[in-house]
């Protein structure tokens, strides 16, 4: 097999996200512990922020809007003012929270760097996406950087056909099965699973073990050595 | 010259914008009118606009946030929770808003397509202004669609050094001078300003009148043969 382009996922993959979402909702309980219990409150925030999504997208600033929200409807807007601006300190927290790559990202996009485009393939906000990999030190390994609302197949087609040669030619690395792995695989790319302990319950899924082109790694320290296996 | 690709902006030049802004910045105005004298108002949240730009970037998102926030600093934290959740419904209203083509545009962008390569480049929430684009119905006039988080001259090096062939083979037209039109003609494109009865405030600076590659337009029907007479 021919591979030219390697894409992926930033958040979870590259760096901390959902352990900063998690101590973020831990938060969220703790200030409306006086008006709700907590299974109830992380079900209504759930509820929120997925009937939101179609509205606001991923990121950092729509789940601020979500927790706001979900704070009026469950105190029956009875809600005192200090916990909004709480939870609006919290979402810039969020923004502005220092981003450190995961243990062996960078000993690994060097290395991948070499042979292969980078793509980074992720969705969030536009701008804190950007910043974030400004942040991290990891911007110049990659080729090119794709910043979607959506990851499906026609995403892996564009992407993929864009920046490299075409999905056949590709591989896409990420976390999470629903996003970087059953998209990428259904556009004729291949798809490496690099799990993170915590997966947002929006992205669970089952994983295609049985699929030809779909490997689960152990770290992305294993990822340059599949490609060469493939390759 | 030879001119291949045309850049349009998309807020306030293919759709109106900077109106619905206006008309939520009302309804701001009056659910505070009890706490604050509306130029107070006006000038506050202003500010904190501006102070969040960094973070929230572009959009109703953050505007909604910015709102929400402004309405906490005014009123020392005795905003009625009625007025949050008014805020959060002009957001969401906002990004349900119909989208409807100013007159012209969808004549101006067909004789165009015929012999241009058409890219919309646009600020703003990602998901957001994908919908507005999706819901104009203008979208398949377009061979490349940009969403940025900042239209500096980099933006427009990089955009039609893309999707053309090069920023000397190009054209930019929008309604913003400091976005639209500088930006972009450092970046040695030409430069047609379409004018929209309302700025921005943080969008307003002067028009290089004097500069050769520099236009300005009654509308965006004159845009045609603008170009005829420069290509």
């Amino acid at each position: 097999m021919t591979i030219t382009t390697v894409g992926l996922d930033a958040d979870d993959t590259l760096w901390h996200n959902e352990t900063l979402f998690r101590l973020s909702h831990k938060r969220f309980l703790e200030l409306l512990a006086p008006h709700a219990a907590p299974e109830h409150l992380e079900a209504r925030l759930a509820e929120t922020e997925k009937r939101n999504l179609r509205l606001y997208g991923y990121g950092v600033k729509g789940f601020t809007l979500s927790m706001i929200e979900t704070a009026m409807d469950l105190t029956d807007g009875e809600v005192p003012t200090r916990v909004i601006r709480e939870i609006l300190a919290v979402g810039r927290e969020m923004l502005n929270e220092p981003v450190e790559p995961l243990p062996g990202v960078e000993h690994a996009l060097a290395r991948l760097s070499e042979r292969f485009r980078l793509v980074l393939v992720t969705k969030g906000d536009l701008l804190h996406q950007e910043q974030k990999l400004a942040a991290s030190g990891l911007g110049d390994l990659f080729a090119a950087v794709e910043i979607v609302s959506e990851k499906d197949r026609g995403t892996y087609e564009r992407v993929f056909a864009r920046h490299g040669s075409g999905a056949d030619q590709a591989v896409m690395a990420g976390n999470s099965v629903r996003s970087d792995i059953i998209p990428a695989l259904e556009a004729g790319a291949w798809a490496a699973l690099i799990p993170y302990p915590l997966v947002w319950a929006h992205e669970a899924a089952d994983a295609p073990h049985d699929h030809p082109r779909y490997r689960e790694l152990a770290s992305i320290a294993e990822l340059p050595d599949w490609l060469n296996e493939i390759a």
